[in-house]
């Protein structure tokens, strides 16, 4: 068995903690078993271990994410990443395809597709346990997750289901967000949510791809991804199949997708550097900044600080948060990176349009920048703390606390880290 | 005629904008005439200057704040800086011996004494002209102002009134800070606040200082400073004064030292990089980071952020603030300097116990930083926009953009800046 997770989307409904290169799933805010914090991902690769599925992941994710999923994950799960953002049938592809062709993987074999960023519990793994055996039972060609719903959502998929044989449903057909009175009608029937996670033969899905393309290698279905339609895997395989069928979830599933249903989940009222007065109610606050957030006698809201900027809101009015996020049109001040973190402290414009940064970087044990070269901008690297080895025109700098380095725009370097290396960057000049 | 300015205290009532080095009157938050923003103390000086009063200004301070009266005022105030901290008795004794020895003021010359920081109107100004006229004119020994009390305050100290002439009333006595009902009772008899407002001939309070010490210098006196006895000059003057009257004030005159106060008086719901939705009610923020701080359907709140922290608190509560701010028991991260300013953007500590600091210097075109040696860091400076010149170790550099230099600890160097200069200083190692 084989699973393939889903990690997409960047929006900015978490700003200022998700930007364009930090997505939701991304964030470490969720409690953790050994009293820490993990992120989304961090916690559905938990549960995937925990839960005894047991098998090898591969993430479908755009190039963006590759860096902050390395760093999180580790190097031990693959990723597969498209060459440009198009929807779930040509990224869920191009992983069955890498599935095929690079990990060898037999035609017979299972494969389950989910979403990264759902909040569930043990069962909803046990769900997809039974989803995998269905397949392998040849129930059905495609096997999909049911989620019983708990209201008549209009946001979500419906799923109306046929016959039933042994916790198995035959799918009768499919509909795309109802209005609520229909929604509410299919409920009645006992319709299901589409949870977005499929189960089929890796052969069942290479099959279809080959309809639109014959490849030689996934390099090959790569660099031809462009010709797969940009359509979603729910109409362009679920709704067309023959042979499909639903097992039910009962069990916990929400997403987390704005501070309002985020803030339900934390264990913690403050996350970070944060003094709260007894008066404060029902508020909660995740400063990722140095400096303390102080609340006194607030009530409801979200306030979340971090190098982007800094929301105070109302919890209910957090949903309108992209309308003005969008608005500031400032590039992220916090990136992951595969060998650390970096995060803009300070940035200056002058007179003559130029303009300076003042990052930290954290470099981590071990790891490396490679081959790094800027055309826009002189920097001036200076180290805090740790060790490590710049190479640059040749020449090997032993890097500790106290050496600086002037890095001229144009110029290769290359810093491999022997312990964990803090660096202050000022990048100089460059006009934007 | 010559006035003392007062320009006390320290506090962290308006915290995260004031600080250990900067008081509540050096915040430049309130409405200027040119459509600017400007402090307390540059708007008293403004306001003396309006009036019509026209004549030296004296500001009586401490050590910490003549870098930020400098930067505030220019240099064409006198500034007498106390060497240590007592009461306002020995700091108005103290700025009179400066008037009689450094500005060889003859003993009749008229004195105001004043704080620099009530938030009044026009009228004020034009009653200390009659406080100085009526010293003048022999009315008194002593002249206090009389502020027209506006509801029965147990915080202020009371000045009960005697006969009048011509708008001039003997005073009978002072109470200090009476309880409601008794403060009800006085008001009821026409009794006035003590403004801090005191019209005096040099010769007066010189005659008392005398009785203390006789001194043949300022230098004589200033180092002496500590046999002054630590008092008020309400107490040690005032009070015992044989001859004191009191002219009325009735105006507006308020104390903005709370965050609830000094909102009422700010033209913008916004200072600074903010954003703020229409559900957003009766809030104000002011803003002295770079990021953005943004406000969605927030009510009653006063949102305050600066290099020290970010403050979220609903308005009538801000008053707790020094209570929680006491216990952050951080230095000071934005500090004004003579030179200009210079801020904390990061700060690390590290697992040995070394710290290290990130700071932006600005230097005002034409100010000079003077044989500065610091003992407990090395430093190094990059210089991101401006030019100057840098002498250390008998040795002259040209400072322009790009130019970086390392200072170890303990070397003197001067800095002067040809324009205005932008530098990123990072300090290294340093255990604290």
């Amino acid at each position: 068995m084989q699973i393939i997770l889903l990690s997409g989307g960047s929006g900015k409904r978490l700003w200022p903690l998700s930007n364009d290169s930090r997505s939701k799933q991304f964030l470490k805010l969720l409690p953790a078993a050994n009293g820490g914090r993990e992120s989304m991902v961090q916690r559905v690769l938990r549960q995937i271990n925990e839960s005894g599925l047991a098998c090898p992941v591969t993430i479908a994710t755009s190039a963006s994410q590759k860096d902050a999923i390395i760093n999180q994950l580790g190097e031990e799960v693959n990723v597969v990443t498209e060459p440009c953002r198009r929807d779930t049938f040509p990224a869920i592809c191009l992983a069955t395809a890498y599935l095929e062709m690079e990990a060898k993987c037999p035609m017979d074999e299972t494969v389950v597709v989910m979403p990264c960023d759902p909040y569930t519990e043990d069962r909803y793994f046990h769900t997809i346990a039974q989803m995998a055996r269905a397949v392998e039972a040849h129930a059905a060609d495609l096997v999909l997750m049911g989620v019983k719903p708990t209201y008549p959502s209009a946001k979500y998929g419906y799923v109306i289901p046929g016959d039933e044989t042994d916790g198995i449903y035959r799918v009768e057909r499919f509909t795309e967000k109802p209005d609520v009175p229909t929604a509410e009608r299919f409920i009645a029937q006992g319709a299901f949510w589409n949870g977005g996670v499929f189960a089929f033969r890796l052969g069942y899905l290479v099959d279809i791809v080959r309809r639109y393309m014959s490849y030689g290698s996934f390099a090959e279905l790569r660099n031809r991804y462009e010709e797969l339609p940009k359509i979603s895997f729910d109409y362009e395989v679920a709704e067309k199949a023959q042979s499909v069928a639903v097992i039910p979830y009962d069990g916990e599933w929400k997403d987390l997708g704005t501070w309002n249903t985020l803030t339900d989940e934390l264990r913690d009222h403050g996350v970070g550097n944060v003094v709260i007065d007894d008066k404060t109610e029902n508020t909660h606050v995740v400063n990722e900044l140095e400096i303390p957030v102080m609340c006194l006698g607030v009530k409801n809201l979200v306030i979340a600080a971090s190098c982007d900027g800094i929301l105070v809101s109302e919890k209910s009015q957090s949903e309108n948060i992209k309308h003005y996020a969008d608005r500031l049109l400032r590039m992220p001040m916090y990136e992951e990176r595969r060998w650390g973190e970096f995060k803009v402290v300070s940035s200056s414009e002058f007179a003559d349009g130029s303009q300076s940064f003042t990052k930290q970087l954290r470099i981590q044990a071990g790891k490396e920048i490679k081959n790094s070269v800027q055309a826009d901008f002189d920097k001036v690297w200076t180290v805090v703390d740790g060790e490590g080895e710049l190479e640059m025109n040749g020449i090997t700098t032993a890097m500790h606390r106290g050496v600086t380095v002037a890095i001229a725009r144009g110029t290769a370097h290359s810093l491999c880290a022997t312990s964990a290396l803090t660096i202050v960057e000022v990048e100089i000049g460059g006009k934007r």
